[in-house]
Protein backbone atom coordinates (compact mmCIF):
# COMPACT_ATOMS: atom_id res chain seq x y z
CA UNK A 1 0.00 0.00 0.00
CA UNK A 2 1.25 3.69 -0.89
CA UNK A 3 -0.66 6.87 0.52
CA UNK A 4 -2.77 8.47 -1.23
CA UNK A 5 -1.14 11.00 -4.24
CA UNK A 6 -3.58 13.54 -3.16
CA UNK A 7 -2.45 13.39 0.82
CA UNK A 8 1.27 12.74 -0.14
CA UNK A 9 0.89 16.02 -2.27
CA UNK A 10 -0.37 18.10 0.78
CA UNK A 11 2.52 16.93 2.94
CA UNK A 12 4.84 19.81 4.15
CA UNK A 13 7.57 17.02 5.53
CA UNK A 14 10.57 18.07 8.18
CA UNK A 15 14.15 17.60 6.61
CA UNK A 16 13.48 13.74 7.72
CA UNK A 17 10.33 13.09 6.01
CA UNK A 18 8.20 12.84 8.88
CA UNK A 19 5.17 14.53 10.21
CA UNK A 20 4.04 15.30 13.87
CA UNK A 21 0.85 13.54 14.76
CA UNK A 22 -0.98 14.80 17.90
CA UNK A 23 -2.67 11.73 19.91
CA UNK A 24 -6.02 12.53 21.77
CA UNK A 25 -8.56 10.08 23.39
CA UNK A 26 -11.93 11.07 21.03
CA UNK A 27 -14.23 10.97 24.11
CA UNK A 28 -12.85 12.39 26.94
CA UNK A 29 -10.52 14.88 24.62
CA UNK A 30 -7.29 14.06 27.01
CA UNK A 31 -4.31 14.79 24.53
CA UNK A 32 -2.12 11.31 25.52
CA UNK A 33 1.15 11.68 23.21
CA UNK A 34 2.66 13.18 20.59
CA UNK A 35 4.46 10.69 17.67
CA UNK A 36 5.88 11.07 14.57
CA UNK A 37 4.99 9.71 11.33
CA UNK A 38 6.49 8.86 7.80
CA UNK A 39 3.95 8.21 4.54
CA UNK A 40 4.10 4.60 5.47
CA UNK A 41 3.14 5.42 9.03
CA UNK A 42 0.21 7.60 7.72
CA UNK A 43 -0.82 5.15 4.99
CA UNK A 44 -1.12 2.40 7.42
CA UNK A 45 -2.76 4.48 10.11
CA UNK A 46 -5.55 5.75 7.78
CA UNK A 47 -6.44 2.11 6.23
CA UNK A 48 -5.69 -0.35 9.31
CA UNK A 49 -7.40 1.05 12.36
CA UNK A 50 -4.51 1.16 14.48
CA UNK A 51 -2.29 4.24 14.61
CA UNK A 52 1.56 3.23 13.35
CA UNK A 53 4.46 5.76 14.12
CA UNK A 54 7.65 5.98 12.78
CA UNK A 55 10.45 5.93 15.66
CA UNK A 56 13.23 8.46 15.16
CA UNK A 57 15.35 7.02 17.98
CA UNK A 58 15.04 3.27 16.63
CA UNK A 59 14.84 4.44 12.70
CA UNK A 60 11.77 1.89 11.98
CA UNK A 61 7.55 1.91 12.02
CA UNK A 62 6.02 0.58 15.45
CA UNK A 63 2.46 -0.14 15.98
CA UNK A 64 1.40 1.11 19.34
CA UNK A 65 0.15 -1.71 21.33
CA UNK A 66 2.16 -4.26 19.41
CA UNK A 67 4.21 -4.84 22.59
CA UNK A 68 2.22 -3.29 25.67
CA UNK A 69 -1.42 -4.19 24.32
CA UNK A 70 -1.79 -0.49 24.70
CA UNK A 71 -3.30 -0.42 21.43
CA UNK A 72 -5.03 3.09 20.19
CA UNK A 73 -8.08 2.45 17.51
CA UNK A 74 -8.46 5.21 15.32
CA UNK A 75 -11.33 7.39 15.40
CA UNK A 76 -10.77 9.90 12.81
CA UNK A 77 -7.29 11.71 11.57
CA UNK A 78 -7.18 15.54 10.06
CA UNK A 79 -4.48 17.37 8.71
CA UNK A 80 -3.72 20.95 9.82
CA UNK A 81 -3.23 23.87 7.81
CA UNK A 82 -0.29 23.95 6.75
CA UNK A 83 0.10 20.28 6.36
CA UNK A 84 3.21 19.31 8.68
CA UNK A 85 0.90 17.57 11.42
CA UNK A 86 -1.86 15.62 11.79
CA UNK A 87 -4.43 15.09 14.95
CA UNK A 88 -5.68 11.63 15.46
CA UNK A 89 -8.39 10.69 17.39
CA UNK A 90 -8.61 7.11 18.96
CA UNK A 91 -9.89 4.53 21.59
CA UNK A 92 -6.68 4.43 23.90
CA UNK A 93 -6.50 0.97 25.10
CA UNK A 94 -4.89 1.29 28.76
CA UNK A 95 -2.20 3.49 29.29
CA UNK A 96 -0.66 5.55 26.44
CA UNK A 97 2.68 6.18 27.59
CA UNK A 98 5.48 3.60 28.01
CA UNK A 99 6.77 4.90 31.24
CA UNK A 100 3.16 3.58 33.00
CA UNK A 101 1.70 7.10 33.37
CA UNK A 102 -1.78 7.65 31.84
CA UNK A 103 -0.06 10.28 29.15
CA UNK A 104 3.21 11.11 27.84
CA UNK A 105 2.90 15.07 29.31
CA UNK A 106 1.72 13.25 32.41
CA UNK A 107 5.28 11.84 32.44
CA UNK A 108 6.96 14.23 31.74
CA UNK A 109 5.89 16.63 34.37
CA UNK A 110 4.43 19.96 34.60
CA UNK A 111 7.13 23.02 33.43
CA UNK A 112 5.85 25.35 35.94
CA UNK A 113 4.69 28.51 33.69
CA UNK A 114 3.72 31.58 35.09
CA UNK A 115 -0.39 32.30 34.19
CA UNK A 116 -1.04 35.83 33.83
CA UNK A 117 -4.79 36.79 33.60
CA UNK A 118 -4.61 38.70 30.52
CA UNK A 119 -6.95 36.51 28.86
CA UNK A 120 -9.42 36.56 31.54
CA UNK A 121 -10.72 33.40 33.06
CA UNK A 122 -13.50 32.91 30.41
CA UNK A 123 -13.25 32.91 26.41
CA UNK A 124 -13.36 36.35 25.23
CA UNK A 125 -14.53 37.33 21.73
CA UNK A 126 -13.04 40.45 20.37
CA UNK A 127 -14.95 43.52 20.42
CA UNK A 128 -15.95 43.66 16.76
CA UNK B 1 16.10 35.98 29.53
CA UNK B 2 17.53 32.40 29.49
CA UNK B 3 15.73 29.14 29.62
CA UNK B 4 15.85 27.63 32.93
CA UNK B 5 19.22 25.20 32.54
CA UNK B 6 17.35 22.15 34.63
CA UNK B 7 14.74 22.43 31.80
CA UNK B 8 17.25 23.27 28.69
CA UNK B 9 19.30 20.01 29.97
CA UNK B 10 15.78 17.99 29.81
CA UNK B 11 14.93 18.94 25.89
CA UNK B 12 15.34 16.10 23.07
CA UNK B 13 15.47 19.00 20.28
CA UNK B 14 15.47 18.38 16.34
CA UNK B 15 18.38 19.09 14.71
CA UNK B 16 16.74 22.52 14.06
CA UNK B 17 16.57 23.07 17.62
CA UNK B 18 13.03 22.56 17.63
CA UNK B 19 10.48 20.79 20.26
CA UNK B 20 6.90 20.60 18.53
CA UNK B 21 4.28 22.64 20.56
CA UNK B 22 0.29 21.36 21.39
CA UNK B 23 -2.03 24.00 21.95
CA UNK B 24 -5.00 22.91 23.74
CA UNK B 25 -7.99 24.69 24.48
CA UNK B 26 -7.73 24.75 28.34
CA UNK B 27 -11.53 24.25 29.14
CA UNK B 28 -12.68 22.03 26.23
CA UNK B 29 -10.21 20.36 25.60
CA UNK B 30 -10.06 21.36 21.93
CA UNK B 31 -6.71 20.86 20.18
CA UNK B 32 -5.97 23.74 18.27
CA UNK B 33 -2.87 23.56 16.69
CA UNK B 34 0.63 22.37 16.80
CA UNK B 35 3.59 24.84 16.80
CA UNK B 36 7.39 24.71 16.93
CA UNK B 37 9.35 26.41 19.98
CA UNK B 38 12.81 26.82 20.44
CA UNK B 39 14.55 27.47 23.89
CA UNK B 40 13.72 31.15 23.72
CA UNK B 41 10.26 30.86 22.26
CA UNK B 42 9.34 27.82 25.27
CA UNK B 43 10.97 30.50 27.64
CA UNK B 44 8.80 33.16 26.94
CA UNK B 45 6.04 31.08 27.05
CA UNK B 46 6.93 29.92 30.27
CA UNK B 47 7.38 33.99 32.17
CA UNK B 48 5.53 35.70 29.97
CA UNK B 49 2.04 34.50 30.09
CA UNK B 50 1.34 34.20 26.11
CA UNK B 51 2.39 31.67 23.82
CA UNK B 52 5.33 32.87 21.63
CA UNK B 53 6.36 30.06 18.95
CA UNK B 54 9.30 29.57 16.57
CA UNK B 55 8.06 30.37 12.70
CA UNK B 56 10.16 27.75 10.82
CA UNK B 57 9.30 29.31 7.41
CA UNK B 58 10.00 33.05 8.74
CA UNK B 59 13.07 31.84 11.20
CA UNK B 60 11.89 34.25 13.68
CA UNK B 61 10.08 34.22 16.94
CA UNK B 62 6.23 34.85 16.88
CA UNK B 63 4.05 35.87 19.60
CA UNK B 64 0.77 34.54 18.54
CA UNK B 65 -1.66 37.33 18.47
CA UNK B 66 0.20 40.05 18.05
CA UNK B 67 -0.72 40.68 14.65
CA UNK B 68 -4.06 39.10 14.92
CA UNK B 69 -5.31 39.68 18.28
CA UNK B 70 -5.98 35.99 18.47
CA UNK B 71 -3.31 35.62 21.73
CA UNK B 72 -3.03 32.90 23.74
CA UNK B 73 -3.01 33.17 27.18
CA UNK B 74 -1.39 30.24 28.96
CA UNK B 75 -2.54 28.14 31.95
CA UNK B 76 0.19 25.53 32.08
CA UNK B 77 2.39 23.80 30.20
CA UNK B 78 3.46 20.01 30.34
CA UNK B 79 6.59 18.15 29.03
CA UNK B 80 6.25 14.90 27.16
CA UNK B 81 8.20 11.89 28.35
CA UNK B 82 11.10 12.00 25.61
CA UNK B 83 11.18 15.92 26.37
CA UNK B 84 10.40 16.20 22.42
CA UNK B 85 6.86 18.02 22.97
CA UNK B 86 5.20 20.53 25.36
CA UNK B 87 1.40 20.07 25.47
CA UNK B 88 0.32 23.85 26.45
CA UNK B 89 -3.10 24.69 27.99
CA UNK B 90 -4.47 28.14 26.96
CA UNK B 91 -7.36 30.36 26.92
CA UNK B 92 -7.71 31.01 22.91
CA UNK B 93 -8.72 34.74 22.24
CA UNK B 94 -11.06 34.16 19.33
CA UNK B 95 -9.99 31.83 16.19
CA UNK B 96 -7.10 29.82 16.43
CA UNK B 97 -6.25 29.46 12.67
CA UNK B 98 -5.18 31.99 10.56
CA UNK B 99 -7.29 30.88 8.02
CA UNK B 100 -10.11 31.67 9.71
CA UNK B 101 -10.97 28.08 10.90
CA UNK B 102 -11.61 27.56 14.61
CA UNK B 103 -8.79 24.92 15.19
CA UNK B 104 -5.98 24.62 12.20
CA UNK B 105 -6.93 21.02 12.14
CA UNK B 106 -10.67 22.07 10.65
CA UNK B 107 -8.76 24.28 8.49
CA UNK B 108 -7.01 20.91 7.11
CA UNK B 109 -9.61 18.25 7.41
CA UNK B 110 -10.67 15.05 7.50
CA UNK B 111 -8.54 12.53 5.73
CA UNK B 112 -10.93 9.43 5.41
CA UNK B 113 -9.27 7.07 7.90
CA UNK B 114 -11.01 3.87 8.05
CA UNK B 115 -12.82 3.10 11.64
CA UNK B 116 -12.11 -0.67 12.65
CA UNK B 117 -13.67 -1.65 15.67
CA UNK B 118 -11.37 -3.74 17.18
CA UNK B 119 -10.98 -0.94 20.56
CA UNK B 120 -14.71 -1.75 21.19
CA UNK B 121 -17.05 1.89 21.36
CA UNK B 122 -15.55 2.33 24.79
CA UNK B 123 -12.65 2.41 27.37
CA UNK B 124 -11.72 -1.39 27.72
CA UNK B 125 -8.68 -2.24 30.46
CA UNK B 126 -6.60 -5.19 29.64
CA UNK B 127 -7.26 -8.32 31.38
CA UNK B 128 -4.79 -7.93 34.59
Amino acid sequence: MTLDPDIASRLKRDPAGLIAAVIQQHDTGEVLMLGWMNDEALDLTLKEGRVVFWSRSRQSLWRKGDTSGHAQWVKSVSLDCDADAVLVKVNQIGLACHTGAKTCFDAGGDLGAIVVDGGGGDKVESDA
